[in-house]
């Protein structure tokens, strides 16, 4: 029954972990509209000029702005209209000096152009000349060729997760296929003599598996690709042979432990036994969640969660899901501060331990413009605190609880 | 060129919208793996008790809570040990007054025993007897039968989007198919004579397609399932042709509008002809997005977006995200304000018209605890702009502009 702990704080085991990853993750070519929530591999460069041309923003005239100079409503400046810029064409001619072409919203300025008038500022005189009634300068109502991304230009940089304005971005740039991290698969697997297959009814003292589910949602949701190796036994045989398999088919292995002593030690003896180099954390400075184990087998990482599923998930949340969605975790306090980015006032007073990081699920509901946190509490085997609350809140390390009435940082779910 | 704009603000128009829509979603059963992010048509009720027994939370010895009463570690009481109760078995036999049997974490309570004390507050004096040093009232370290979720309760209600916990809550009660809406099937179209498929190299005054791929995205983002209906010439009659197959394929249809005028007056004449009840309105009261028409065609709803990538997506993300992902509308300000959680200190000052809801990309960075936010300005046609954003901020239609320092609502993406 005796383990030898090897406790390590959270920023520790997320430095533990990264220092296993390599450098260069291997990529996979998808077609653009299969990318979304995927991660570049590598940079993508504009090849071209977006747009190609100088493009008016505004449906007007087309003019040599020095034409403009001095115009008003009292002293217009009078231009001929020689020509129309049509939208999609490429304008057959130039605008000289004295002219104006008319020119419709996204067209492309005809040359001799500089700027575009907004047709509010101008008058029909006849079919051939507008009165304009107010200056414009050189640029003015146009965007230049390349304004939006040059040519040569980093349009994404390698690593980034592609978001709906970027599948617009890389069709700008006729990008239609990008290289990507391929999905990261992760095994899933419960462990404890008490579970049994939802399916199935529980005879007296049967539980129906809970992590292996909630698991399997939190995989899907943070971009992974989930697969379940069902319940087994505490026995270490049996663990052991499944877990090999689950290692070998997945880039990430999640054992969620049985509750009790007897079974986390079977479950921390094959993990500690899969491989080398092994385990490199048992234990995490964390509320809920500290008998967290991670080891590296090959390639490969390995967690074993807590049994609890509320435990389980907050693990999940700030061990597994940052390398599913980015490959990394936060790599400076600022970018971790966004990890928990809503501010609430917390409704009662909770204790912590200095030293020790505790996360607890909120309700978070607004009230006359300021928004409340109020902790869904309840014994820590209890499945129902979870689907309750809308969001996680903390308590950072170095501070010893919270008093009703302080603000915390929250991460809505 | 004349316009019968009916211009709402954008409450009017979610109103206007919830209006037409069926008071009850037709359903479809799915397989319980297969329904995360999907929204409930009917409320989850429990069939038994969870758990189904009265389950220790601890390592421990299973006691009559009488039987420690005034224990103290000078004065232990002592009690025979006359059984274990094993985890995933029925207890076979009882806890008799002076009896106690060891417990394992998650092991079901023998009967005649009604609480549990931890080990750490035990000693054991030799095989058949220990010593308790503290007293536990009953009920202690013991969730009982129901507490979780009682017969008959509801679990979930209907509408509910299930999230990974749900998964875990409705295997705790042996469901493993729910009844959910289907997928909300979008048709996209892109209208405009100087657009050209990403493929292919635009000739002198051509743009490559992006609204397609940007509302593709959102719309896979956002729950739905997108097909594509590639880019129509702003011509009458295709268009027509094109929007009726759209519609009938699908829930709800996009029209990103072409840019010019001209352009838009022939995508709303499509619009305002494509059916009844017809158009519901034609401009909303924000920026940017002004000229966002809804009409109901049928059962259909039918969206002219904007033809500039990033006042579509902003539009998009206000009035049809909101039914993708929730099938309706926040229906209260405390529900709205959700929409917007983040605070952030806005960077510079920004105008507004009163009246008007304006909204504006930032990009949000923390600096010593504070979250800052910067708005990423540049002229509406650019894509780049949307892309160096990590959030949205608004300004309400009650304030006429903010100013560098004051605090802003935010929704990160």
């Amino acid at each position: 029954m005796t383990e030898l702990f090897k406790v390590l704080t959270l920023a520790e085991a997320r430095a533990a972990i990264m220092s296993y990853l390599p450098a260069k993750e291997t990529g996979v070519k998808v077609p653009l509209l299969e990318s979304l929530g995927c991660r570049l591999t590598v940079a993508v460069q504009a090849v071209d000029d977006v747009p190609a041309f100088n493009r008016s923003t505004v449906d007007g005239y087309a003019v040599t702005a020095k034409d403009t100079y001095g115009a008003s409503e009292s002293i217009p400046s009078y231009l001929d209209v020689s020509g129309e810029a049509l939208i999609g064409r490429e304008p057959a001619g130039r605008v000289e000096p004295g002219q104006t072409w008319y020119i419709a919203t996204g067209a492309m300025l005809p040359p001799g152009a500089d700027a575009v008038v907004m047709v509010e500022y101008t008058e029909e005189l006849d079919s051939r000349t507008i009165g304009i009634n107010r200056p414009v300068a050189p640029g003015e109502n146009v965007i230049r060729r390349g304004e939006d991304i040059s040519a040569g230009e980093m349009a994404l940089p390698a690593g980034h997760r592609i978001r709906p304005q970027d599948l617009g971005l890389l069709s700008s740039i006729g990008v239609t296929e990008v290289e990507v991290t391929r999905i990261t698969k992760v095994g899933i697997i419960s462990t404890g003599d008490e579970l049994i297959n939802p399916l199935e009814q529980p005879a007296p003292g049967e539980i129906r598996d809970i992590n292996s589910y909630i698991l399997y949602g939190a995989v899907s949701a943070s971009g992974g690709q989930p697969r379940l190796y069902g319940i087994v036994p505490d026995n270490y045989d049996q663990m052991r042979e499944v877990l090999a398999l689950a290692l070998e088919e997945n880039d990430i292995v999640l054992i969620s432990g049985g509750s009790s002593v007897g079974a986390r030690d079977v479950t921390f003896k094959v993990i500690n036994n899969a491989g080398k180099p092994g385990v490199i954390f048992h234990g995490i400075a964390v509320k809920p969640g500290k008998p967290t184990a991670g080891a590296v087998i090959g390639s490969k990482l390995l967690f074993g969660l807590p049994g609890h599923p509320a435990s389980a998930l907050v693990i999940f949340d700030v061990l597994v899901a940052p390398l599913l969605r980015d490959g990394a975790y936060p790599a400076t306090e600022e970018e971790s501060a966004l990890e928990f980015p809503v501010k609430a006032i917390i409704t009662r007073n909770l204790h912590s331990a200095a030293g020790r990081r505790d996360f607890f699920r909120v309700k978070v509901s607004s009230k006359e413009g300021q928004l409340f946190a109020e902790p869904v509490l309840g014994k820590s085997g209890l499945i129902n605190t979870m689907t309750k609350a809308n969001g996680l809140a903390h308590i950072p390390a170095g501070k010893e609880g919270v008093e009703a009435g302080e603000t915390v940082d929250v991460k809505l779910f």
